[in-house]
């Protein structure tokens, strides 16, 4: 099963140019490095799955980007670094050319970090002559922001695939410091908040950058529904397991109950006994104590219908996600993001917000964790793929995929907003993946 | 990859009592063994792939709904015929017990077919007995018009699972005489009926019976669309072929590119070369040469969404086609279904119809093949499985599955309606699966 | 991986014909139809798995063997029963042409049982007639002689590849009524027989019929070793099990122990826990109680060398147990063969035979089960295959099979001889396979 | 499939002391830091298949070794250097612990290669202060050599571990610069060498160290045969491939025939099709044009079989080989060892030597190529493993792998000798292995 890095096409203009683009480029290229700062060579040149990519892969290959994509077509005298890496750092772009398969990018041991680490100097270097010359140029001024947004997605796949890593080795190495504070508060009670029948309008409205698969906007008639104030707690998932979730078919899709039966699962990817009846969970900073109040984690799609099913609620569609989301008028940059440096979720915050005409209000719709929908991922009415090498994939993935909505603690903030769509197989749990209940209103 | 024999409640009451219950049944009955006539003991034994089942199997799982659902519960004195098939012929309903896994089906040698065939005679005769003393039983007249659409559900497996298991046998014996006049018609011309944006109703509408994947019945906005006004043909499907489409990835998925080439696969199942140049199709009447006027068949999810790519058009929404049909006024009736005794689709025949204020006619809607379509087998807003075994599974298979609409050449009259949603994944092949091309309206 | 029906060329004479060849083919080709009586056409055409083939195969291939290897050649007018069957029924004969895949022989439903029955019917009188009329031909005596050896050898395959096919039934199926009395007597002791160092020949001496592989004898050096008096029982194999030897990976190979731990296995293949401590073994009259004293049966070869090593001791080599069968003058014909009906292994009789200056007697060598070596299947010195299609395959299975000598109660009488090289991978259990211990002399 | 680094067990006093045991101990050492030096972390780190291990990997494990097997009996105030390692770095003892899975070493990024030098440094400090101290106890002077030997081992896979680690760069990296002069001389013609039949005795004979498979020397029969002079070359084996040896199965072991088709195999592990009709090969140096002259290498046991039955040959035994090795008085120092500093295998030597009254001389026995035999890994009769942990999986190989004789160009010179019994499965290629051909004496 391949991964995708995600498509990448872009259908907006750039972002208003608040900031200058040489500033917005050295943000995002040095959020990149700072990531992979506490890691060796090793670790940065290991891969521990198929969907999973070497951190030094990551790292090379969204210079790549900005070498094919920008500076090849924007530099007078362009030459390559070295033309080799046009293939090795390839991801799926057949307009491209050919691709080293994706399952053995763990044994590129050639270039080492090092060489990778000098390739990102100079093409910042050159990317930055570029854009104080030509930074102007609408073409140059929408790839490079489909650039930056193209790394701020590895940007978070550098944190899911290390973690990966890490927790195939027994010693659970830490990646990070303890996630925020060794004791929570309680998390807020969960509510429900009402959502009447009615058109609604999802897809992104500009201005401001999107994806392809973001658009069009268009009209989704919606019968009344509820929405839960925020996700799923690890104490709640716990209830679920204590009371013989993973035992019984009956909670389960069936796909999803020989899935979990052929891998002999009982728990979510990290979670781990710890030897006394409780349960450990495995984080970027290493092995720590199951914390109750915070969202679970790293569910695969089959987990969290299971879930679902058995508090007798239901995923919301990813249109009644996006549509709480503009109602609620809920801001995608207050949630809790990799920004923080904490990457793992935190608890709701308690809140003493009364219930008023429009009922209580949503937590963490952005950040902490991907919310599973009950969409499966397809073509918006409309859809239309950009042209060219850099929109060539933009509907390869729209098959057997389960849209994710609201972005998670490994997301670089700024980088979600409602109508993002996030997507990946059923069976994918090394994502940052949780949920919110939904329920069919009564 | 378990294939279900698709949900099986009942949402509806029964059909009204135009033909009486006894008479509803023998005739069900009759066509189950009608199907199974040519075939001998050893035919009906074997299991070709997991996916399939025995013919023999077929016989004797749609006597055990009988027996388990209706006799067990109304026969004052029950007594089943042999304990042991309680659990043989078991599908998948935990709620009666355990199965016996699906793969191994072609190892049950015994019962052999005669004594399923005394069963099944035993539990005709109770059958008709009990209808005679208690037949409008309202519970028992629903579990009758269950019992008999599992039936007819049935009946179209044993045709795909015949001809997969024939098709393995390196002499490709006929089941039955040539499908169809030996020189065709020409196909009529496709051309394309336009609908309006607006809100449309899916879901049945009773009265009649209908299984509850079918409800509610619920609005859904649609953007503007165009419809062909029939399926794809063989020859409009070779032309993709001969223009390299299963060389090149640019149309397709990328799953399905790698399922393709995974299987080194070049053309339909069931299509092989004529080893000079041209093609013959493996049908039920043998190997025959390839009829360019009859619609492509036998595609995988992924092969009609490349085709369709190809042809610059998109597969429909399961909304659309459901939408097209009522507009339409398209009988369900008036198809070519299994009754007609020609066991694979013909051609579209020319019409004189001018198109009108409404635009030109659809014509196959029902029957020849089962159309894919983009949308994701998934539960209408307020769907709710029905209480107790019968309805266990109801939302079992609503992940990683694709809706067919409109039925197939296999499928027995009467069975077929505009809201049914037949579902396979997206690489199943062995039904009598094409497709119907759809477009934005431009 | 595949499993051959072995080896087949002849390297000697016919056996001397006090029994007229009319009357030997008669009574092998009844034996065989004696087999397969208690089957159902479904019991005959179903494969459990690739390295068993149906019944009707079998029947049909041996009968494949006379036409093709004989009746075409010596019949004046020859012309076969159906050409298709041709590739249909051939096994692994490269010279004679196609073959159909081995693991779908049990998708052959055609010809039906009752064909093949007639098939065999008109071939032995072809047979009969071409025997009376040119029986004196020594060709002609050498292929049948070679066709009957093969014909006993698929004698035993029907009898292991129907039991294997019952015990994936969830009744249990009895093929016949229960092997033997319902209490044994109680197993001979254990002892030792000393062998001493010296030059032996093993290999067939004529004269008499032998398989290629048998040949030529040639001279072996054997170091001192005892063997032990006959084979290890079900309660002395419990005794390793209770003991934990499927637990501890201190007596396994390791390729045995990643096998066994891969497949879970906790036992030999048909042993059943019987629910209250006790173990039930699955024979071909049905589940029936382990009895203690009989020889332990269905081991594969990791199995039979875990346990060697547990009990302190080895298995034997090929020369070993072929110089000690010499020894001591065992005749293979009074073991306990297929021909006395009862296909399971019977207790080792108590003898009164003191150890006389030659140690004592080797119960069971021949017949009850087929004993692991610790030899590899290999050429002896000096072998050379036969020419033509007959032998063509002589020493293509040669490699990662490991001997097994004596025979077993499913082999024919008068089929058994000390020189007779069975062999098998080291991961089949389906034989009727044991093992001997054996030990360095000390 | 588990690929072990060999048994490890000692049976032989240590070599005499002619050289001090800290100085043996300190060059075998070094010549381990060697290989690895001019590989980067990256490099050390990966594990390109489930059979090889990462180079730290190995550079770990023999440290492990020293300090678990000698430090810890021998040190009084033992504290290991990092109590973790102790699990991480085991390869298969299970006396001492737990093991980390073989196919995840290359998931071990801790500890990076630095500290593992740094391991490996303080190891070697306390081993001097030790061998200063109480270098004269027998035992620990028995462990020495046993710890060398297997450091050893462990340099030849360093060698064709990172050989097929950089096979996988599409780059084809080199190594090392190119093995050996351009351009070849001639190889010298391929003679056959007759030995007589007879009594023979094959295992190790004291004085020096072996492995206790080599143990006990005892008496093996022998027919007459001939051996070749020399390996098969090149340009002998692309004569088979020429006359489509590949394609037929006529000349193959049904298993080979299988995995060959299998994985479409053409040709030996590491030639590649030149784009002009032409071949190169992969080697330590880089991509290579083939040398004609050189030794074939990189053979499975099903190739090395196949290509001798083609020629009309056979593999030797392994006792014919180690027979054939004493007769001709070669000495194992002589051959082209790792110790040359040219990886890779080097043509023979045309030679003026008449036949004298003892035939042609045998070249090429030692160094090179490790030579198939088509002797089964088998323990020898009497054989006794050793106590203890070191010596617990001695025979735990000893089924379903084949003999190799003789080292090869990555074995240290004073390493082999000719009673060395190397083994791998059937289909191991990444071995530096050829064959040399025997035949049936005429």
């Amino acid at each position: 099963m391949r991964m995708p890095a995600h498509d990448l096409s872009l259908n907006a203009p750039p972002a208003p140019g608040a900031v200058p683009a040489t500033e917005r480029y050295a943000a995002v290229r040095a959020a990149t490095e700072r990531l992979a700062r506490p890691l060796s060579p090793e670790d940065c040149g290991a891969q521990s799955m198929p969907d999973a990519s070497p951190v030094k892969w990551h790292l090379a290959h969204t210079t790549w980007f900005f070498e094919t994509f920008i500076l090849e077509r924007f530099e007078p005298q362009f030459a390559p670094f070295d033309a080799d890496f046009r293939v090795l750092f390839n991801s799926y772009y057949q307009g491209v050319g050919r691709q080293h398969p994706r399952p053995q990018r763990g044994l590129l041991t050639r270039p080492g970090l090092a060489t990778v680490r000098q390739w990102r100097g100079q093409v910042d270097a050159r990317m930055r002559r570029l854009l104080e010359l030509r930074g102007d140029d609408p073409e140059l001024a929408t790839l490079l922001t489909l650039g930056l947004q193209h790394e701020q997605q590895h940007q978070e796949l550098i944190a899911t695939d290390v973690k990966h890593l890490l927790s195939c080795h027994p010693a659970c190495p830490a990646y990070q410091d303890a996630p925020g504070p060794a004791h929570d508060a309680a998390a807020a009670p969960l509510r429900w908040r009402h959502f009447d029948a009615g058109l609604a309008h999802i897809g992104h409205e500009g201005p401001g950058f999107c994806f392809d698969n973001e658009l069009p906007r268009h009209p989704v008639w919606l019968q009344p529904y509820d929405l839960a104030t925020r996700p799923v707690t690890n104490a709640e998932y716990r209830a679920f397991i204590d009371a013989g979730g993973y035992r019984d078919p009956v909670w389960w899709l069936a796909e999803g109950w020989d899935w979990r039966r052929a891998q002999q699962l009982e728990q979510p990817l990290y979670w781990r006994a710890d030897g006394a009846g409780g349960w450990q969970e495995f984080t970027l900073a290493g092995a720590q104590p199951l914390a109750d109040a915070r969202p679970v984690v790293h569910l695969s799609y089959f987990e969290a219908d299971a879930y679902a099913r058995w508090a007798d609620a239901r995923l919301p569609t990813e249109a009644e996600w996006e549509h709480a989301a503009q109602e609620c008028g809920a801001a995608a940059g207050q949630g809790h993001f990799a920004d923080s440096g904490v990457l793992h979720p935190l608890p709701a915050a308690s809140q003493q917000t009364s219930a008023g005409s429009d009922g209580p209000a949503l937590q963490q719709l952005f950040g902490d964790v991907w919310e599973w929908t009950s969409s499966s991922y397809a073509p918006y009415p409309g859809f239309r793929p950009a042209a060219g090498a850099v929109g060539e994939y933009n509907g390869k993935f729209m098959v057997n995929q389960y849209v994710l909505r609201g972005g998670s603690c490994a997301t670089p903030a700024g980088h979600a907003r409602a109508s993002y769509r996030n997507f990946f197989p059923t069976a994918a749990r090394w994502q940052f993946s949780g949920l919110r209940l939904a329920r069919d209103a009564r």
